[in-house]
């Protein structure tokens, strides 16, 4: 708590203040002062009404306003295939019924409306930044930016031709080429994403660290996801994926390994050791029956634990509130602990440890003065907020992401009282069923089995 | 699908209807008619059109209409705990901060102020019939009564003096005149309601039997909730809970087994057998890390298993269609198997299969002609809900509690566009608010312990 002398654009003055930094406070009368895209005070509402009587204040009588929320694995623009396939286990969900789909209908203009409506739907639900990992990253990118929301796009490797690429070179090149493209836009910010261990390259893998080494950007990987790919790997290379990875030198603070739901001990231990970041998909873990992520383990053992939805196609969609419930609830059961998973690190791991994970722990993830104005506000006027007896509790374990009233992204106040003045919501909404259409008679004609209804 | 000739009250028509039976069955172009709280006829839209031109017609052009759901085991009341002692397991959360707590502040000024608090949250969440378990259920019951909705209050029996009761022979002698002072309420049924099988003697559980026989009412109970719970009962009586319950004849169709998170293969068959009914409530069930619900095992083995919310003081809200996202993540992560409880059976788990267990089965849990007229409408116009691939996967997989447009109950249009005309919102949230304060300061001045923030 501090404050510059120097006049603030604007105040924001909300009922109750969850920092995150320091952990677990939940400050009230107190107000943030930003200037430009940054927080440059909070002081409590005396020193607001001495210094700055004058200063524009939004009032949030009854909300709780608390850092924007980030997720660090989503397939964006996937979010057209929500309920697309459902039911069914990861291999069969994918090689049969995603990939085909894909290959059939991916390009830029299903990224742009995929992304579109994914950007409505997250910012709608409190997250103000995403990391992404899909085809056509410049187009996602080129979303973000219109929306003004925050994003680290993947630059996909993958031993596949597709309609972004069709071999080795053409991934790296065109990947570069939307590092670039980007390197001056403050929103926007890249990470190799090399698939999986199963669909990319030793060679592949290789060239990836020396480059993420040389563009000093993060590495974002589907790791150790199910039983079928430890199987296949020591099948194809007489070794776990962990230890492949190692080997080829990619376990280090760049790496995000996302899943990790088939992880021994001692792989703990080495995850703790090179400073990997593991992001925990509970939702998408147990609709695919892909096994459980020992979060707590990984939290005792100091491992930077974060939450995040994947893709809409999975899971079937990008509430990151609701997915840290999930984890909450779930990290308790499997621990049959019930202190595992306190709510404060439920909150910290949708926000600072997914800061950290994206290496941007200086400018965003707590709401602390020099830092980037990115807020989401949780409206708790409802009956479903009452009573009130633990703010955090309440944030984690019974708020809705349609309790996001506002957002705000680099001091930009993004979503006021749920409209969003950038988005056109009717056209996205109005493409996307088009989309469903277009997919819907593309499985019929295909009869593309769908596991759901297996009665 | 079939129409008597007599003109109905008014039709609604929705752009989907899901009727449960037939199982999995989505209509689109499909009126409902009703007539007094009974449902008269389906019909396609041309029927509609020839037959009844002139009946008011309540037009629902992007929802899906589907039975009122039906929340098999809460404790309205409780509400007023929402997030009072968190991240505990059951035994301390219980006997050291819930029940002190209750023996301090029960009485019926709570459980009236608790109950209309939980029924507003459950209307607004598409619920219109609860199975309630708690002390003083004369007043849920006129709660329930004053805002149309149904219930089943609980007739407590616990071997504890209360506020409510001072012991066995008052517990029954008051359960009884609940019974009968309700029993021309067509919202209004009863059930024993014995707390659980460490709470109740023999005695006790023979009598309720009896009376449970005699009264012609159901038995909701606690059963194997937690490991504690066995090694008490192996303790005190050397065999297990449903074993001393199979002892004293309680094992039928007549009881609604809550939790059931302990229990073996030959247990498994044996409430088979007797054609128990089990309350799966995965959220407390996690959260309390009290252990899993073996669900689909319950299920092949021909189990009739329900989904519901428990208390919001465990949970910490009265979410159904939540819980029951949640119920079908965690069968298939726990099963090991992503095409356990699909999207069907959750949606008849939360209908069809809790009005079987509620002995409601010929009247409500689905839109049949002849059945009452209880639906909730789920609003699909929003971008969460884009595109629809599949109209019960997004039921289950992607609405929020927020998407509840309207609520009919035996066909009075209880919730229109989101409004609750019997209820004052403001008033009750404001006692909700007061009770919040009073607990509040009873818990610091007790220096009630918290797992809350245990680091």
């Amino acid at each position: 708590m501090s404050a510059t002398d120097s006049k603030p654009d604007y105040l924001i003055s909300p009922r109750w203040l969850v920092p995150v930094v320091p952990r677990a406070q939940v400050l009230e009368n107190h107000l943030v002062a930003v200037s430009g895209d940054k927080i440059t005070a909070i002081v409590n509402r005396q020193q607001a009404d001495q210094r700055w009587p004058e200063v524009k204040r939004i009032e949030l009588p009854e909300q709780v306003l608390m850092p924007g929320m980030i997720n660090t694995h989503c397939h964006s623009a996937m979010t057209l295939f929500r309920g697309f396939a459902d039911d069914l286990p990861l291999h069969g969900w994918l090689y049969d019924n995603i990939w085909p789909a894909e290959t059939k209908w991916v390009g830029s203009d299903f990224v742009r409306d995929g992304t579109e409506l994914a950007v409505v739907e997250m910012l709608r639900s409190g997250t103000t930044y995403f990391n992404d990992n899909y085809f056509f990253p410049d187009i996602a990118a080129a979303v973000a930016v219109k929306a003004g929301m925050r994003v680290t796009v993947g630059l996909l490797i993958i031993d596949l031709p597709t309609s972004w690429a069709s071999g080795a070179d053409e991934y790296f090149r065109r990947g570069i080429e939307v590092h670039q493209n980007y390197i001056n836009e403050p929103l926007v910010r890249t990470a190799f994403a090399p698939h999986a261990p199963y669909s990319v390259t030793d060679e592949q893998l290789a060239q990836v660290r020396l480059l993420a080494d040389e563009m000093d950007i993060p590495i974002h990987m589907h790791v150790q996801e199910s039983p079928w790919e430890i199987e296949d790997a020591m099948e194809k290379h007489g070794i776990r994926p962990l230890a492949r990875l190692e080997k080829l030198g990619l376990l280090s603070p760049k790496l995000m390994a996302v899943h990790m739901t088939q992880v021994s001990d001692h792989e703990i231990a080495l995850l703790a050791e090179r400073g990997v970041h593991v992001i925990h998909c509970p939702e998408s873990n147990m609709k695919l029956a892909s096994g459980f992520c020992p979060v707590h383990k990984l939290q005792e053992a100091g491992v930077n634990v974060c939450i995040a939805t994947d893709g809409a196609a999975s899971n079937n969609d990008l509430d990151l509130l609701g997915e840290a419930r999930t984890a909450a609830f779930l990290a308790k059961g499997i621990s049959e602990d019930p202190h595992a998973l306190p709510v404060a690190d439920a909150i910290e791991m949708i926000t600072i440890n997914a800061a950290r994970a994206l290496g941007m722990e200086h400018a965003i993830g707590s709401i602390e003065v020099g830092k980037q104005a990115d807020f989401c506000a949780l409206d708790f006027s409802g009956p479903e907020s009452r009573p009130v007896h633990d703010v955090l509790s309440q944030i984690i374990y019974a708020t809705n992401r349609e309790q996001v009233s506002d957002v705000w992204i680099a001091g930009e106040h993004i979503m006021q009282k749920r409209q969003l003045p950038r988005m056109d919501i009717k056209d996205i909404s109005a493409r996307a069923d088009q989309w469903g259409e277009r997919l819907q008679r593309y499985r019929t004609e295909h009869r593309i089995a769908n596991g759901k209804h297996n009665d």
